[in-house]
């Protein structure tokens, strides 16, 4: 069982964060699709883990109370399996006074929704978010899916009050293989009653959000900067490049109404693409 | 002739910059060696140029500023010959009130220096910091050079007060190729008088010295990151990597003393490596 601790944050460093959240009264997109913040922690040289499949702690206690604090503000919280599988994280919020860490039921813990559509995630009744929703202290995952994978996991989920989510229709990927695209998983949670989701992660996942095709679909994003340098070899952040009409290469996206925040040793910026 | 544009900056902003300049009184290093600061500006994907051998803004205008003050509180500013090359540029201070923008003479320009052992860089007559030194709103180049680089080009130097400066002895540097020690360079400027100096790139520069060998010649780090995602296939600051006595990947590198200086649209990060 992982340590009961608890997690704080200021109000004056939350206030500065709130034009970037999920508004109180949902305005709705057309066709309509949960709120979308895309939020990682990088190091100076765009590196979100040492290794393929390891995990890196990056940010410093405060940055990852305000992460806490972000999970609390949204629906439902998002990741691929490939971070599921190398970080079997927790994906809960630990802010004191939330559902499980003081508060009420599981008032403010977001749903986690895992992306994983060939059932590479090995969830059990030992996995990290399936203990913490046996224990209350974080909601059951769901699990999207390509289609049937067995009535073991789908008790495992079902045990805890979880679900595998099918979706079908595939499109063609970067290096061909098939996934599924961002309006149609936000198009999936929205019809199961997800008003706003925060997407964590992991490489993959980021990269492809930040393509000019899916990035349309990303409210905010927040990202958290930690002054230090992974190295060669590492998960990275650098989206594909994009050339103009012209065939010239041009930056792939720029941040709007940018703020920064410092907290701790690490910064925080805030924008909209 | 580019425009005689001077740049501003506010008080408030440069004296968070004061604990990561070159002080006033030169302490002694052993051996001795100038005070080095490394600065460079990047996107929130560590590239710092669109692509290789290409020039590419990054940085708003407040942050420019802040690149140019700096200029104006070292001896010198170093750059590779692969930056020479690609962005002719101008290495001087443009701030309002320094030598040839307001100010006396060549008060505040620092020295600009160009690491090009073996004549890669086609200097002129017509290269910008020449004609910059011609117009008295520059000081005129240093370049750091293997030996012989034939009269023409001495002349060019030599007409406007600058020099070839030679070195020999080389080590083995990243895929074999021979590079001058960051030792050596140091060494040479100091005994050419230079108290302080300021690396500014290009991509190879960087990552040689943010690594583990030549970072303790960094006394200070001070790096602009712009919310900015340039893709890939750019110029990366991503240093080698780094693995531990057992063979395990660790971080290259940490900043000590973080200080993170918002500045428009940009950040400005300062340490200690
Ligand atoms: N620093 C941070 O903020 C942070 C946050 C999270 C994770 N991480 C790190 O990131 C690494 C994991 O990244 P990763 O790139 O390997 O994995 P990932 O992005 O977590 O997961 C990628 C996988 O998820 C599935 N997936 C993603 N998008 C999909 C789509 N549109 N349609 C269908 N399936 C989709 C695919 O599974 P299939 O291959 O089975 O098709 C894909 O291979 C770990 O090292 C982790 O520690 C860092
Ligand atoms: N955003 C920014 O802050 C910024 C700043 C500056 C430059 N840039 C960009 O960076 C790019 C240029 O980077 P780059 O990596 O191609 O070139 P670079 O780092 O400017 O220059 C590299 C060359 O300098 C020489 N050199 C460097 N270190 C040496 C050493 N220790 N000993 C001997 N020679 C040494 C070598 O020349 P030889 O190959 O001849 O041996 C080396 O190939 C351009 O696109 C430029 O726009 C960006």
């Amino acid at each position: 069982m992982p340590p009961r601790t608890t997690l704080t944050i200021s109000p004056q460093t939350t206030a500065l964060l709130t034009p970037y959240l999920p508004p109180k009264k949902t305005t709705l997109h057309h066709p309509p699709r949960p709120f979308t913040t895309l939020t990682y922690a990088t190091s100076l040289d765009a590196t979100i883990a040492l290794a393929p499949a390891t995990q890196t702690l990056l940010s410093g206690p405060e940055s990852k109370a305000l992460t806490h604090y972000l999970r609390s503000q949204h629906t439902a919280i998002l990741i691929g399996c490939g971070t599921a599988i190398a970080d079997d994280p927790s994906l809960n919020c630990r802010i004191e006074g939330v559902g499980g860490y003081g508060g009420e039921g599981l008032e403010g813990q977001p749903r986690p929704v895992v992306l994983d559509p060939w059932g590479r995630w090995d969830v059990s009744s030992e996995s990290q978010v399936v203990k913490l929703a046996r224990e209350g202290r974080g909601k059951a995952p769901w699990v999207v899916c390509m289609g049937d994978v067995g009535e073991e996991r789908q008790n495992v989920l079902k045990d805890v009050g979880g679900k595998f989510l099918p979706l079908g229709d595939m499109v063609e990927g970067r290096g061909g293989a098939g996934v599924w695209s961002w309006k149609n998983i936000l198009e999936l949670l929205w019809n199961e009653g997800v008003e706003s989701v925060m997407v964590e992660g992991g490489g993959s996942v980021i990269n492809a959000l930040l393509e000019p095709e899916s990035v349309g679909c990303v409210d905010s994003v927040i990202v958290t900067v930690a002054p230090v340098w992974l190295g060669k070899g590492g998960v990275a952040v650098v989206p594909e490049e994009r050339r103009d009409g012209e065939g010239k290469k041009i930056a792939v996206g720029r941040l709007r109404d940018v703020r920064w925040v410092p907290l701790g040793e690490d910064v925080v910026v805030c924008g909209r693409p």
